[in-house]
């Protein structure tokens, strides 16, 4: 039977899980996959860390060049998270011909293509389907099962913070503010939220996915990027009255040659597959131009499922006899390759004074900007009324002009949100 | 490059559907997979059928036996369905060292083992993504992404024609035979409906899928099965009163070393990711010990969605240097292996006469076999009062004499219905 030797780098929650699974299922994998896979080494400060699954101290390596050296070590298994010194560590495993596995979504978004090249020389491999979902293979089905199709559309759930976030605000009727308080309590959300609540960490993902998806290298500088921080009670009530939820969606959409990419809170029709995703779960739901519509569905994060990703990967490198390359980091997006101008509907949330003529003169400027109305709701029972509209489909550019004429105008106090929509 | 010749068996729709995507998708395969597959030879009685993708009459062979003697043909897709001839000529494929792909649901559930044992002595493949589930890659997941995982459970909708006709008795508030008629006439139901209705074609897919997922075969006859005709307006409606809906489940769940198998209409909660599940989609709901919750949503029939299922077998299947074996396939599951006396809840709904003391005498047997009642409703408005308990989890025999016993009590007209719950 084939032998493949394993280095863990972190030994932390998601290095654990992943040691306790690759030592708990040995023989379930020998005998259903025929590979032998055993944990020969392992990195961390902490030399007492492997201690409760059976790997003492002489398992830990003084350095990864000791790890690199090590000829028993196959595959490199990063868990460590953060930029450096990972990048670093990972370089010089594939230098030296180790095949590396990694669940380190803003290490991996940023340094693919200088790992992949360093990779190419040594034939080593690249397996990431830990940096993107979690638990969900979405990574093995979009380069295992979607060779018949063309991706035309991603949109995903791909942050458990802020979709927890928004479930509670929903389901409680709770100002943000308060609920990240709670998240942060649970241990849902850090100390310092700014990367899940902002949605950097949903372009990290985006941006692999999309490369992907388009075969081109998706930099994540080049997606747009808006967090749920602005999003209020409120919004989310009104949402609810008019059969959306609202949803922190990592949205990508290829057309006429173009790419449209965004990281934004948006209306989502309460129909929608993705609109029933609650709480800490993620989602990626895709549109192929043969399979239509179709999307995966499970736990974004957590030790065991990021774990059971990061086994997945070990056992299917295992088996390789030759690693995938990734052509798609040659060829390089650049803002030309970007729709920015791209169509879309739009919530608004405007408050008014209470005079006669107010409407009229909105509606001059969306007619001027040739802004379409689908729906509109106001509530005149108050003397600052607060008055909705959610939009036909219609250009960014243009969007962004009328909204900036509404709220110059003299019986506008103020917009107080402007949400895109999705169907 | 790598040259993989495909004959095509059946030029049917998915068969049709299947030459359309190869011959349009060549170019795209060869860049982005590294393979040419070419459509060499098709097999079918009408030799016009080819004529729309460019395939003409000298495409066509006389029999399976021209096909297998054609050095330039690498793997054969049989698109035809129904038993036979297709097992005989995929028999004869895989005797010729020949690999297989086929979407061929009743007739691979049940040949499986004995295409398995052909296949084994010429080391050919054998693949059938577009068995279950349509477009989705429920198999592609199951054998390439739980490598960490023991599957607890599967609940799947795996049916279209059966979820089309619940989701519209639900939407329309209509009754089984006028859906089932306005099915036919759209082409969602087949003339015969006896082998979607009744639950067959989803025993099929279940077969296949708990074989995968508890590595040991299930033959399809071990599964219990229980069509949708005798669900009613009356019972969707009172389902979502109490918060459910109605779905046909194939249910395969791992439990002290037995396996329950089941394919039937259950009460399911409104909030589980299945119960979302509209129209013609499918989805399969998995529950890994390491991964927890995880589901696959998308279309499950369709000529290209099952083409796009069928071309990534044939990529997949031609990158492939060495095929997968089916161990399972020597390793049978027998009535010994299946828990035929499951724990569920139940829902129960009785047609009573309006006079004292016939609550209490329904009560009365339900404490004899220790049946506890979670929800219970009535209405007296009527004559005929009609009853609905839904119950705590019971064993299935002990629920049976229950309801046996209720329906000779004197003032009971007559139970209605007896669905499962699951949540």
């Amino acid at each position: 039977m084939k032998k493949v030797g394993v280095a863990i780098l972190g030994m932390g929650v998601v290095g654990g899980g992943t040691a306790q699974i690759l030592i708990e299922r040995k023989k379930q994998i020998e005998e259903e996959y025929g590979v032998e896979v055993e944990v020969v080494a392992c990195l961390d400060k902490d030399t007492s860390k492997g201690a409760r699954y059976g790997l003492d101290a002489s398992y830990f390596a003084a350095d990864i060049d000791e790890i690199c050296a090590n000829n028993n070590v196959d595959i490199v298994v990063e868990c460590m998270g953060g930029t450096e010194p990972a990048k670093t560590f990972l370089t010089k495993a594939l230098a030296a011909g180790k095949s590396i596995v990694t669940s380190n979504k803003e290490m991996f978004s940023k340094s693919w293509p200088e790992l992949e090249k360093v990779a190419a020389k040594t034939g080593a491999g690249l397996y990431y389907e830990a940096t993107t979902g979690g638990g969900m293979p979405i990574i093995r089905m979009m380069t295992q099962a979607m060779q018949a199709n063309t991706i035309l559309e991603i949109k995903a759930i791909i942050n458990g913070t802020t979709n927890y976030i928004l479930s509670k605000m929903a389901q409680e009727g709770a100002d943000y503010a308060e609920v990240l308080k709670d998240a942060q309590a649970l241990g849902y959300a850090e100390a310092n939220p700014v990367a899940d609540v902002e949605g950097y960490d949903s372009s990290y993902k985006l941006s692999i996915l999309s490369s992907l998806a388009f075969n081109k290298r998706l930099p994540v500088e080049l997606i747009e990027r808006e967090g749920i921080t602005k999003i209020t009670k409120e919004d989310i009530s009104i949402a609810k009255d008019m059969g959306f939820v609202i949803k922190l969606l990592a949205i990508a959409k290829q057309r006429d040659g173009k790419i449209e990419a965004r990281v934004n809170p948006v209306f989502l029709s309460k129909d929608h597959p993705l609109a029933n995703v609650n709480d800490s779960f993620n989602a990626v739901f895709l549109v192929g131009d043969n399979v239509g519509d179709i999307m995966l569905y499970g736990r974004g994060a957590g030790a065991l499922p990021t774990g059971s990703a990061i086994v997945s990967d070990i056992v299917f490198c295992a088996r390789q006899d030759k690693h995938a390359r990734y052509g798609e980091m040659n060829n390089v997006m650049t803002s030309k390759d970007i729709d920015e101008d791209y169509p879309s509907e739009y919530y608004i949330r405007l408050d008014v004074h209470d005079v006669a003529g107010v409407i009229a003169d909105v509606a001059a400027v969306f007619k001027k900007y040739k802004v379409s109305i689908s729906q509109m709701r106001q509530d005149d029972r108050k003397e600052i009324i607060p008055i909705v509209f959610v939009t036909h489909e219609v250009k960014k550019k243009a969007m962004m002009q009328a909204i900036e004429e509404i709220s110059r105008l003299s019986n506008v106090i103020g917009v107080r949100n402007v949400i895109k929509v999705e169907r």
